[in-house]
């Protein structure tokens, strides 16, 4: 844990380096990829089985070994203690609500020249989502991708999922159950992705892939960007958590250490103007993290990453939080949104003292999928819209041509073209 | 120029040829360009210096060699003909309230638990828009690059732009005048991304890169994407005509030619269900492209890509449009909007006999930087969100909190995730 002080004159050079600090993998994994990605391209599912082989242990042979699907689904959740079924019924629900709101409106007018013109939303026809396995096989990933999909309109919508040894989380398959997805095919890594983007003769190729990964995952969305829609590349998870003295440290260290268990590549950041407060929340963080089940990774994050950074007023972590840029912000002070009006650069925000991060990861409804590593600069969290695309279209009367025509002929004739020119010529009346 | 029969036995085969033909360069530029940006990141304005002077026989060695400013943007503008200042004006005013009823909406509402939920939309801080040098050197391009950026409220706009030897093009500098360009950097190719991108001395670093560039500026903009945001990965330009048997063959021949003239890598592809008009488009075609100034290169395209297609009625075009997710569709044809309402992937969609796709590309209003190479299926023309980025953002009451912290931290536990379910749980009521 690095603990900086803004009045100190080293600190401008100590932040920076922070804010640099990507925390991303250095491996060299672009190869590797690329040859993943080229063998599944040529080789199909032959180089599914194969890969699904070597990295997962597991045997695709048979019909069903490829896939899960709906039955198995309704069974997995229909097998879950009922508080957990009512809880992912809740997370559902609310997570629809608020990305049902998210649904942009078509327009179409006609303007004063009489040119009609307009633009209409369309769902893609299919979204691949990527389930991780393993420690970050979370079944809330799986509703906060899919749902998006279902409500934007998403008539095709499929998940693939590593099942080293054959092994599958029922948990997840519950949650494929409540987000209404078809099929989950049992293969992962950057071959999963590959098979999404080109299609097998297995798997049909979708439009748009999303959901979370490691390294491999995370370097194929990359490669294949334009092939198939992606969702963002995201890398370690953040949070920034601006907290005056009047909190409860208890509360803080605990939102610090959420973030901290996720990964040791996670990074937890407190600004207080009060440097008793700080070190109270250092101590929590010590005597709790001790007590997790998750200790070895919130330790190794907190020790890593973890920063206390101290200011004269809470003000001043306004400016430092644009440039963070960070995942999650928690603005834990009595007036937050005098904070929040100042805050240009976030991926999402919690507002109060009584409004922990963890309650937006499950069940809030905005979406837990964000820009991380500073990227929230220039792009938002997963919305609706990376399941649509927009069409525009315009349709010129013959007076509408009349009235802009010439000045199209002009510009056209400047550039160059013409061709372009004499496309709305021979249109014109004579 | 190939001409197809849906109706003949090989139709399937050889229109599923056309849909996977990428026309995109085959050139092995992943690894030049990716030299070029680690040499632009380590090494900043010495690289640029370097590289400008290897491509572009421009030597940067003043500062005012690095750059051109609002008062040259200004004095090109005041010696353009007062036609094309005009058009430049038309066009700059009817693109910009066509962007302008683009502007996303803030949410902020409270729901039955007392959950107060939201998104605030905000400009990011940079914009980068790439202007090539040469035969693409368009003004159009630039206001149409430009302007969703300032009407989403972007507050540095900047373009960079290759000047071969040192030749400005006045129609692109009075064209950033009219858009409210800040500066226009003399730097072309990779290396002018990899400026915007990284930042160097000279060069402040931006949020977001836009524009159309050579196959080096696509793989740049491809490799950094996530470093900033990105626009889209384009390819060549596309044009599909649906035309029944009652149109000029005239004006439809101009039409596949003003796509044509772009590039030999364009395509145009004419659907209809009328042999004999097919074959006078053809002809038409061929006496056209001949007496164009741009002649060698719309032959080059018609013949290498051009393709007629002759379908039993003119209905069978829509499931072939969808397939192909054309860049640009024209439908010249009585009544537009049956045919426009079974289509599902389409850039920009140009309605009835006297819409020329052309008064698109100039000044009806939606933006001519539209998804080629079939990602209209899941990608959306250049809007002013692309310059936008939305922070989603909650507040819990302790009302709302005890309503759904109980089911996240069922979650929690599930998911392995025990300072998560902490973090909620310090927060309820004892």
């Amino acid at each position: 844990m690095k603990f900086l002080k803004a009045s100190d004159p080293g600190f401008e050079r100590a932040f920076a380096a922070i804010v640099d600090d990507r925390r991303e993998s250095d491996e060299d994994v672009t190869r590797d990829v690329a040859s993943i990605l080229a063998d599944v391209r040529n080789r199909g599912d032959k180089a599914l089985v194969q890969l699904t082989a070597r990295f997962d242990q597991y045997t695709l042979d048979t019909p069903e070994s490829w896939r899960v699907g709906p039955e198995d689904f309704a069974a997995a959740y229909a097998g879950l203690e009922p508080g957990l079924r009512d809880a992912l019924d809740l997370a559902a629900q609310r997570i629809e609500a608020y990305h049902r709101a998210q649904l942009p409106e078509d327009r179409d007018y006609t303007d004063d020249t009489g040119m009609r013109l307009g633009a209409k939303w369309l769902p893609v026809d299919a979204a691949g989502l990527y389930v991780p396995g393993g420690r970050a096989a979370y079944p809330s990933s799986l509703l906060m991708n899919a749902i998006p999909a279902r409500v934007a309109g998403v008539e095709r919508i499929v998940a693939v999922s590593p099942t080293p040894g054959g092994k599958l989380n029922p948990l997840v398959l519950a949650a494929a159950h409540v987000a209404g997805i078809d099929t989950l095919w049992r293969i992962g890594g950057a071959q999963a992705i590959a098979a999404l983007a080109y299609g097998t003769a297995t798997i049909p190729r979708v439009d748009v892939v999303t959901g979370p990964g490691n390294a491999w995952v995370a370097e194929a969305k990359r490669q294949l960007y334009g092939v198939v829609g992606i969702d963002m590349v995201a890398g370690p998870s953040e949070i920034l958590v601006i907290a005056d003295g009047s909190n409860d440290p208890d509360w803080i260290a605990a939102d610090l250490l959420s973030q901290a268990e996720h990964d040791p590549s996670s990074q937890s950041i407190l600004i207080t103007d009060d440097a008793a407060f700080a070190m109270q929340v250092e101590d929590r963080v010590d005597v709790q993290s001790a007590m997790l089940s998750t200790s070895k990774v919130a330790q190794a994050s907190w020790k890593d990453h973890g920063v206390i950074i101290l200011v004269e007023q809470i003000e001043d972590a306004v400016p430092l939080a644009n440039r963070l840029a960070a995942e999650h912000v928690e603005l834990a002070v009595d007036d937050p949104d005098a904070l929040f009006a100042g805050l240009r650069h976030a991926g999402s925000v919690f507002l109060g003292r009584t409004t922990p991060e963890a309650v937006g990861d499950y069940l809030a409804g905005p979406n837990h999928v964000l820009p991380t590593g500073r990227r929230a600069r220039f792009s938002s969290g997963l919305s609706v819209l990376d399941f649509m695309k927009r069409t525009s279209f315009l349709s010129a009367s013959e007076a509408a041509l009349a009235a802009v025509g010439p000045a199209g002929i002009a510009l056209a004739n400047a550039e160059g073209l013409p061709a372009h020119a004499r496309s709305i010529e021979l249109r014109l009346p004579k």
